[in-house]
């Protein structure tokens, strides 16, 4: 979750991390107020890492009618993945799957499933579904929202984590199509307990990408005891 | 917000985001214990960016009696701007004012109403005179405090906006005169929504600077409804 | 504690505060995720600040019985310190004692007492006992466990100072001996009140060593009043 870094900023951190990164989110519209957008963006290439900006860019261009600007717009920065959701506007489905039908031609789609609103009641076997037809539509991953503070969609308003939504939700899913919005280390060392180390996590902060990998690996006390092997 | 930024890391922060602070903020006594204290302050004039130390700073001295010492100290640095406040000391109203017309006339002065004790009462009657006051002594801003947590003052100790209070402090006052602390994005929110997108904000950590912007614009979720206009 | 820092930040972190910084901390596992490892220490070397790996590192060497390859491991990377901690494994205390003793003669040990379990009960009078014989066994300073977040050990689940417990665990020991994990403001500021401001404290996240320096010198709201001398 990249919400304003620097240039020299990502520089710097790609130098150490850029081995546990996936994919850069630039979080909802901040590339657009970053005038070292152009910059950063060389630094991602550089390192290998891809970007995608946050879907409340897209969801901005639908509310505006001009999300073939957004594409063009997409395409002059030379974005290789897009991200689409709708966790603020009321976007009807048989329109969101249109989206991304269309958006898969020129880009790697993740699309978003839940409410930015804390507390939204959850319809687990409605978020299965519609993760279903998303990932049919041409989404390469579909991301559960949990917004950068974890406090939404499969959380409590205390980031607590709602394991028995969470099990009827992925249900029948292949998990490695989903990616978790997960900001908070007791999120993500209960998603690597349950579903392995290598679960796609989402919504980390730069400086906890080292930490997350030592979650993955039992190099913390969170998951020591889980994933260390007692034998040489 | 500083409380003790690198000179390379207020040269890397300041090329990205210069254009969205109006002032920079050496919080409370952080200057004195900063050794690269002169380069730095040549990194913010060089970005055309003011700063100003906290006022925590000033009242040190006018408990020690050495105003005019403080006052040498700033010039001698070639600050340009001084806060004054009594958050923590117990500093007579006539004192207060005598300390700002005197000090406005060498500095732009910036000076704080409110106790830094979270929890505190707040009488907003008495607030809305204070600052009356002290825009009549020569105040360019009055801050309303919050500390750096946004758990005092205006809020309450979970950081909730105290709507009513606000009201009635701000009742008659120029907006533009005051300067709101609200490191908390639901604080900012709130007053973004309240007051419109210029309203002065204080106490942003350096890596809220970018997405403080997007809430004023209408490009992240919590204001994005309420500011962005739905036709191109 | 430096919990994954790229080179070019701790360049610039001490740079400007390594005055402030008796001992770097590479938290729990993260050297061994670190692909700039290696440029990092010879960073803090050319501060003339010694590291120290946390001490899960030395519990999964134990737990794997590879004490002797981590000894080799630590050599190889030129540390002079180590820590040695049972805070999620189960040692027995005078196979405890053992390791401290052997470590004792490479190195500089910092041992650590306490569980990771936050809300675990803290039996004072063993602590200290604990304390004592880790001093007698070669360790040059005891940690007293709280995490990253302040939430174990000498303080409650939500962070708060557990002074009577803290009186109980201390007394007739050598303070300066002492090395009392406190990462938040308020438990700084205890600390610093009760035991002065030479006190040593730990798990410092690198943006809050100017600040913690202005708690030590009452240049802050929070000790302004204990320390500040009235009259110049």
């Amino acid at each position: 979750m990249d919400k304003g870094l620097t240039p020299d900023a990502v520089a710097s951190l790609l130098e150490t991390a850029s081995a546990y990164v996936d994919i850069a989110k630039l979080g909802w519209g901040t590339a657009c107020v970053t005038p070292t957008l152009a910059r950063k963006l060389d630094v991602y290439r550089g390192f290998g890492v891809p970007v995608c900006c946050g879907g409340t860019l897209a969801e901005i261009a639908i509310t505006q009618g001009r999300l073939d600007d957004y594409r063009r717009w997409l395409t002059g920065h030379r974005f290789t993945h897009v991200e689409i959701s709708d966790g603020t506007i009321d976007l009807p489905r048989e329109r969101k799957l249109e989206h991304i039908e269309l958006l898969a031609r020129d880009f790697v789609v993740l699309s978003e499933v839940g409410s930015k609103v804390a507390g939204a009641v959850v319809d687990p076997g409605a978020w299965r579904q519609e993760i279903s037809e998303e990932l049919a539509a041409g989404s390469w991953k579909v991301i559960t929202e949990a917004r950068e503070s974890g406090t939404a969609g499969l959380f409590g308003t205390g980031g607590e984590v709602r394991s028995d939504v969470i099990e009827e939700v992925v249900e029948g899913l292949p998990i490695d199509r989903l990616l978790f919005e997960a900001p908070q280390k007791a999120q993500q060392a209960w998603f690597i307990r349950r579903f392995g180390p290598d679960v796609n996590l989402g919504n980390i902060e730069p400086g906890e990408l080292i930490p997350l990998e030592t979650l993955r690996l039992g190099l913390r006390s969170d998951t020591l005891l889980d994933l260390l092997p007692t034998t040489p």
